[in-house]
C-alpha cells in the first residue's frame, strides 16, 4: 500500500509498507498476545510498549459495601516498577540506566502503557525487563504503603499547578457523569483507601495475555521481537499455549450525554486565571476527525492561529493561548485555553467565543485550509522522526481506531476536508451549551456574560 | 579525527568528521559572522539556529540615572517576531506554520538563540526569515506595549509555578550578587519601565553581524547554507564587506563570590513544599566537567540514582527528586531538589544533604561508576538522534566552550574518571556553605537543622 489497513482481531498475521518505507507488521499469537511492529531503514535505536486498554474510566464507582477504586489502575502502574521474584525495583531501574535508556509509564483514560527507549541493542533487555514487569509483578505490601505516599505527592504536585486543576474541572465539567470525566489519579481519599487487594485484583483482572498489545517501532525486526516475547512472557510464567482470542475493542459510538453547561471557579490567590471553556467534540473514530483536526490547527495551533493572533498578537491579553481537540471511544471534547489576570479574564472568555462564533457564521478562508494541510503534513513528518510517535501510533491503531493509517492516506482525509466542512462542524459546536473552568483569583459573576452568549453565529 | 576540535576565533575554515559520521564545518565571514554545520546522513530535516552571546547577565543595573534594563534581553527576544519592512507578525508566523516547522526562541542568562526545526525541504525559507528578523526587525512602538502585555502574562504564569519560583530563588541565594544570579526575564517592575529606546539600543549594540552565530544540523549543506545566509543577511540590510573579527568569547575563570549560606523561604498556601539545597558548582571549562556528570548521574539522574532511591523508593516520602549541575562561563552551581508535603520537608532536606555527605565520605562504587558510564554514553547517543541536541551542542562549543567535543571524545573523558575523583568532588562540595530555598507552606525554623548540618564527611 501507502493507505489504511484494518486491523482485524481475527487475523492473526499482517504485513505491510507504510508511507516512507518502513514496514509494517502483526502478530497475533494463539494465547491472544497481539505485536505490531514498524521497522524504520536506517534506524540506530527503538521505541517498546506494553499496552493494555484498560484505564481510569473502567475504575468502579463506590458501591455502598466497596470503597470506590479511582486510582487503581494509576497505583498498578506505580507498582509494576517495584519488583518480581528475579528484579528488585532498583535491578528494574538499573537496567535501563545503566544503557542511558528511557523507561517510563503512562496511565490515561482508557489504557496504560509501558515503555522504553534503548538504543538497537538494548532492545532483547527491553523486552526481558518489561515482559517481567508484566508478567509477575509482586505488588509487595510494604511497597504498596511506600508507594501509597509517593502517590499521593503526585497529586500534591498535580493540585499546586493550576492549569492541571482547570484540566480535570473541565472534564468533569463537560463530561459530567460520565466515566471518562473523572481525573485519572484518583484523589487523596481513594488513594488513602485502596487496599493491595483490590489493586492486585485489577492487575489479575486485566493483564491477561489476550489483554497486551505490544508495539515497537525503529529498529526492530519483528520475527525476532516475537520470538524474544514469547521467551520471556513464558519465563515470567505465562502459558501461551492456551488459546484466547484479543479481548475486543471497546465500543465506538458516541454516547447520549445530558447537555452540559458548567461554570466552575477554582478560587485560588495566584496571579493569572488559567481558563477554559469548551463542548462536547468528537469521539476517535469519528469519520469528521480530519475536519477537527484542520479546525483546530486554524482555529487554535500555533502562532499563526486565530486565537494566538486575536488574543495574545494584536491585544497582548495572554501569554499562552490555544484550543485542543482530544478524543475518546465514545466522548470527545473541544477546549479553549488561555492563561491571563483575573481583570482580563472576562474579556479573554467572551473573546474566545466569539471568535468560534465567527468561525461558524464565516468559516475560514481558501488560504487557511491550504495552510492548515501543509502544517498538519509539516508536523507529522517531523513527529514520526521520533520512534516514540510511530510506537505510540501503532498503539493507538490497534487499541482505539482498529486500523492503522500512513502518513499519506492521513494527509489524503486531510485534502478532502472543504471549508464548508470545517464552517459545519464550528457550527455544530457553538450550537451546543458551553462549560467554563476557571482557576485563580475570579468570582462567578465574571464570567456570567461569557458563558450565557448567545451560541450561535451572531456571537461574532 | 573523532575527538575533540579547537574553535579558534582566527581561523575561518575548519572542516572535520565527527564520531558517528557527521561532517562538522565552520566558516567565519570577513564580517565576523560565524557558521557551523553538522551534516548527518540520512537525515530528512535540519534544525537552525540564531545565537548571540548575550543573555540576562549582560544587562545593566539602576544606576540613579537609567533604570535597570533587567528583562530587555528577553523582550527584545519577543519583538524581533513582531515584524520587519517586509514581514509581519503574522507572516512570520505563518512562514513556519504553513510548513509545520517548529519555530521559537530562547533567552538565557549568557545567550539569546531563535531557532526553527524544518523538513530539508524548507530550510532556505528559515534562514530566509530568521535572517530578516535577526537583521531589520522594526520594535514598533504599538508593538511594543501589545508585547509588555504578553510578558507581564508570561512572568504572572512563572510566578504561579512554585517549582520555576524556587529556581529563580535558588540562583539567586547560591550567587548572591553576581549578574548570573538574575531572573532572565526581569521583574513587573523592570518591564513596566522598559523603554522601546533602550531595547532598541539593546538590539543595535548586540545584534551585529560579528555578534551573529548560526548552526544548523540535520540536512544541511554547508556551502549552500553560507550562501543562502550570506544573500538572507546582505537583503536584510547588512553589510557583509566591512570587516570585523568575531566578538572574543567570555571569560572562562571562575569568579570569587562571597560565601553564599542563605535560608530562602516563599510562603504560599500550596501542598507541597518545593525544595531546593545546593552550592557554587563548576564553570563551563572546568576540566572536572566529566567528573560532574558522573557524580550528578550517580547521585541524583534517573531511577536508580542515590537520591531517588533513598527519598522516593526506600521511603515514599516525594514523587520527583533529582540533582541538577548547570555552569556558566565564570560561574556554576550544584542543587537538589524535591517536592513533598510541608511535614517530610525537614527530613528530606536532612537526608539530601547525609546522601551527598556519604557520597563525599565513601565515593562511589566500582559498579555505580560502570553503570554511570554506560548511561551517559547511552543517553547521549539517543539524544544525537535529534537534529535539536546536535544545533545546540555546535552553539555550546562555539560561544561558550571554544572546542567542539564529539561523542567518542565525550565517552572518552568520561572513561578517564575514577570514583576516587567522584568522591574529591563531592567532598569539595559539601565543604562549601550550602543554601536552601522552600517554596510552600513552611517556616524558616523548619529548615534550622538542615541548614545547619555540619558540611563535611560526618553528615553521613
Amino acid at each position: 500500500m501507502n493507505g489504511a489497513v484494518d486491523l482485524p482481531l481475527g487475523t492473526a498475521e499482517l504485513s505491510f509498507t507504510a508511507a516512507g518505507d518502513a514496514l509494517v507488521r502483526r502478530t497475533i499469537l494463539p494465547s491472544g498476545v497481539r505485536v505490531l511492529t514498524e521497522q524504520v531503514p536506517g534506524s540506530r535505536s527503538a521505541t517498546i510498549g506494553f499496552w493494555v486498554a484498560v484505564g481510569s474510566r473502567d475504575e468502579r464507582a463506590a458501591d455502598g459495601v466497596h470503597p470506590a477504586t479511582f486510582g487503581s489502575t494509576h497505583f498498578l502502574e506505580h507498582l509494576l516498577f517495584k519488583g518480581t521474584p528475579t528484579r528488585t525495583a532498583l535491578d528494574i531501574a538499573i537496567s535501563f540506566d545503566a544503557v542511558g535508556g528511557e523507561h517510563n509509564a503512562l496511565t490515561a483514560k482508557e489504557y496504560t502503557c509501558y515503555y522504553a527507549k534503548v538504543q538497537d541493542r538494548d532492545l532483547p533487555m527491553a523486552v526481558e525487563v518489561l515482559s517481567d514487569m508484566f508478567t509477575s509483578s509482586l505488588l509487595d505490601p510494604v511497597e504498596f504503603d511506600n508507594e501509597r505516599g509517593v502517590i499521593l505527592e503526585e497529586l500534591s504536585m498535580a493540585g499546586d499547578d493550576p492549569g492541571d486543576v482547570a484540566n480535570e474541572r473541565f472534564f468533569e465539567a463537560v463530561l459530567g457523569d460520565h466515566p471518562l470525566g473523572r481525573p485519572i489519579g484518583g484523589d487523596p481519599d481513594t488513594i488513602n483507601r485502596a487496599t493491595r487487594e483490590a489493586v492486585h485484583e485489577h492487575y489479575l483482572a486485566n493483564y491477561r495475555p489476550n489483554d497486551l498489545v505490544v508495539t515497537a517501532a525503529g529498529a526492530v525486526d519483528h520475527d525476532e521481537l516475537v520470538a524474544a516475547l514469547e521467551r520471556a512472557l513464558t519465563a515470567g510464567g505465562w502459558n501461551l499455549t492456551v488459546e484466547a482470542a484479543p479481548v475486543e475493542r471497546r465500543s465506538r459510538t458516541s454516547v447520549e450525554l445530558a447537555p452540559a453547561l458548567e461554570l466552575t471557579v477554582v478560587q485560588r490567590p495566584i496571579e493569572q486565571v488559567n481558563l477554559l471553556i469548551g463542548a462536547r467534540g468528537l469521539v476517535a473514530t469519528d469519520p469528521r476527525r480530519s475536519t477537527m483536526s484542520v479546525l483546530n490547527t486554524v482555529f487554535g495551533s500555533g502562532m499563526s492561529s486565530r486565537l494566538f493572533q486575536e488574543v495574545r498578537e494584536r491585544r497582548g491579553l495572554a501569554y499562552s493561548v490555544y484550543s485542543f481537540a482530544p478524543s475518546y471511544s465514545d466522548a470527545g471534547l473541544f477546549g479553549m485555553y488561555a492563561g491571563c489576570s483575573p481583570s482580563k479574564a472576562p474579556t479573554v472568555a467572551e473573546l474566545m467565543r466569539a471568535e468560534l462564533g465567527r468561525l461558524a457564521s464565516d468559516g475560514i478562508t481558501a488560504e487557511e485550509l491550504r495552510r492548515a494541510t501543509g502544517q498538519l503534513a509539516g508536523a507529522s513528518a517531523l513527529a514520526l522522526e521520533d520512534s516514540d510517535t510511530r510506537m505510540s501510533r501503532l498503539g493507538r491503531a490497534e487499541l482505539t481506531l482498529g486500523e492503522f493509517v500512513d502518513l499519506d492516506e492521513a494527509l489524503r482525509r486531510i485534502a478532502r476536508v472543504t471549508a464548508e466542512d470545517v464552517r459545519v462542524l464550528a457550527a455544530d459546536l457553538v450550537a451546543q451549551p458551553f462549560s467554563l473552568v476557571a482557576v485563580g483569583a475570579s468570582e462567578e459573576a465574571d464570567f456570567a456574560q461569557a458563558i450565557d452568549l448567545p451560541p450561535t453565529s451572531d456571537a461574532a
